[in-house]
């Protein structure tokens, strides 16, 4: 057991560290309308390839859930264990907020950088309305998360159904991942990972703090709702 | 049947929502010329990956169309059967309508979303002539259209074959319309998918609508010279 | 037979339509300096998923090699019998001439098309001096495509080896040639293949074609170094 | 094991020159801001990308190393025997450092190519402080080369492991390294490779030499911890 929420701590770093990192250290590189900085698409490529490299790295131990919303999607999909959902769960936590500290000390060794707490997607953080990327109001941020959540739980669930093909999962996961947020992050910055939000919410200031709660309850309603979806569609 | 029905609503659903979502939330966000936007390289990548998870996700329970052009290219090819044609068709068009629907509900959170139905690929709608992103005429968006879809039911004949490597082909298939959308955004808004076209048209207004016939009429048509070109190169 | 030329046609012609038709419609849509337009790493995507999906549907009828310094390079490496070279060129050459016709019918339907025969990449012409993107010299044009064209035969004839993991070699194989895009389209717009080049220099006007030969030279020098150099490293 | 060397000299080469020479010819394509150059999304794109090609048509012959940490890390995670680590790290060097010479002949041909020695990443060298692209100072610079090495020993080690699915470690080992770029190139413009680092810092001047050591040092502490890291998590 140790071993496993081992992986689901290195996982969940990494995804962490990779996603907001990203975002926080290249996608703006340059400047305010550079090209050379990575931009949405860049970080939604990485947010992508940390759950793709994370799963084929540390799947084989742990399942490389890395996201409190996609335990609780598998439970509800019957395919993980009620009593395992807790050390998970901390675990995934940990390691979110070891990666946004490490990337603290990176990103403050940046000679112009700094932490405005009223500014959207500060740190890499989630939010709505003044918070939000593209100022989308709470209902619609709300609206997002879910659905987004949901179909990634479905994609999660049916990728690595017994029916479809071995080893493919992981491509599958990490670009679904990838294309939620070439979706969404002008509506949320995109979470789907209430862990994910954590981490850097705790070093974004009081603002993005107050508004963590919709990014732990959206992303684990939609998972539960993707679980069972995918029950309902799978169902012999 | 049922389950098969579901899994081609929520696949044509997602790729609605994914791929018209990433173009009409992210393509230009921060404004024009801002390069943060994940421009047509983003919304191109964003339609392939919804097909190629949506593949993986859902293809072992309906064979992943999505598609009305597909389900038709596929029973050209003598991979479908006829009987199954119009309840395919509906259910992909079921789905494809319900995505353009939730994502104007989280369009319209947006501070700054409006429908101009005069403006090319207003929320997403595929078009010619002046409703043409790059102005292309009514004979160039025919003919890109019919080539494209034509192209895309080779890869996707192909890609499935009993010859060719296994569980490769959503990647194979799901690329091939990354591919599709890297050349003809600029004609059409690229289609090759009358679902996604009705989906979104059917909220952008009467000139969108208006020109919905071409983005039946074309991807039908290459839909099944796909098919048939497909059989052609592997008959024995 | 007929059916393996048939291939090797549809092949090239999608990744003339694909390759070049992405650089002539959507490289700079929105005019010089937009962010929207795919720019060099959509048109190096592009190429890149020509190849990718093409020998996923294809590659198990004709081998899916589209290119005649490919053919020869699979030659040089024992792969290839010498007497099916002709018809393969022949066939490749056939596909990339009627796909810089169609591409020139779609685009012309565009309103602000144009044809300066003494612009560099014109219409996805290769070129060096003038005709090159970056204004390089023919020396370094002529050492670019050869060592790119090596390394490509490299790639290839490793990741088809039978001592290499099965499936993958599409994948392998379309992204080094997205790999050699993003590498060198400054230098000369990114040949690697003769039939590519030839397909668009009919019609991009006198100076393209009378740069054709650097394009048919340099990737056949390659392409035999890569095969040689491949027997090497492989050699028992 | 000559051939394992030779294959170890190509692949690093491929490394260095397509890398690298993303960098120096395509990243700024057209002048500061303008969006047809591929930015440090090509750049990341083409840096994994050489790894992912280079290791299917390579890996099979020496496993595809192409960088000292690796090796290293490889021998930390008891996969490599301790007498191949100098022969692998020479070869490995010897292509880094013949890559940096072709490219500096390639570029040297393009009408504005010049070395400034004191220019953050000038022909796409390493470096912190006034040296780093962002500014960024020794330490931030010496923690992020640590954290990613040791994150992407960690891929390389869990990818490869007996228990992940087969053929895909290429994949996964080749995006992470995008991933690392996607993160880390405003802060050290990326090493994690001392060979990498040694083949272009030779042709990018006096600055860019005296900062060496960092890359160096490092990547082979990361590659070091990520080999103990990974023995850890897969311990029995």
């Amino acid at each position: 057991m140790l071993k496993r929420l081992g992986a689901e701590f290195v996982g969940t770093f990494w995804l962490v560290l990779g996603g907001c990192g990203s975002a926080v250290l290249a996608a703006k590189f340059g400047g305010d309308g550079n090209p050379l900085g990575i931009g949405l698409l860049g970080v939604s490529l990485a947010f992508g390839l940390t759950v793709l490299t994370g799963v084929y790295a540390l799947g084989h131990i742990s399942g490389g859930h890395f996201n409190p919303a996609v335990s609780l999607g598998l439970w509800a999909g019957a395919r993980f264990p009620a009593r395992e959902l807790l050390p998970y769960i901390l675990a995934q936590l940990a390691g979110a907020i070891v990666a946004g500290f490490i990337l603290m000390q990176i990103a403050s060794g940046g000679g112009t950088f700094a932490i405005d707490p009223n500014a959207a997607g500060v740190f890499a953080s989630n939010g709505y309305g003044a918070m939000s990327p593209g100022g989308y109001s709470v209902a619609a941020a709300f609206l997002c998360e879910v659905v987004m959540t949901t179909m990634f739980l479905v994609v999660i669930l049916g990728a690595t159904s017994a029916r479809a093909p071995a080893g493919f999962a992981p491509i599958a996961i990490g670009l679904a991942l990838t294309l939620i947020h070439l979706i969404s992050i002008p509506v949320t910055n995109t979470s789907v990972n209430p862990a994910r939000s954590t981490g850097v919410a705790l070093f974004a200031g009081p603002v993005a703090l107050s508004q963590l709660w919709l990014f732990w309850l959206a992303p684990i309603l939609g998972g539960l709702m993707g679980g069972y979806l995918h029950r309902m569609l799978e169902r012999d």
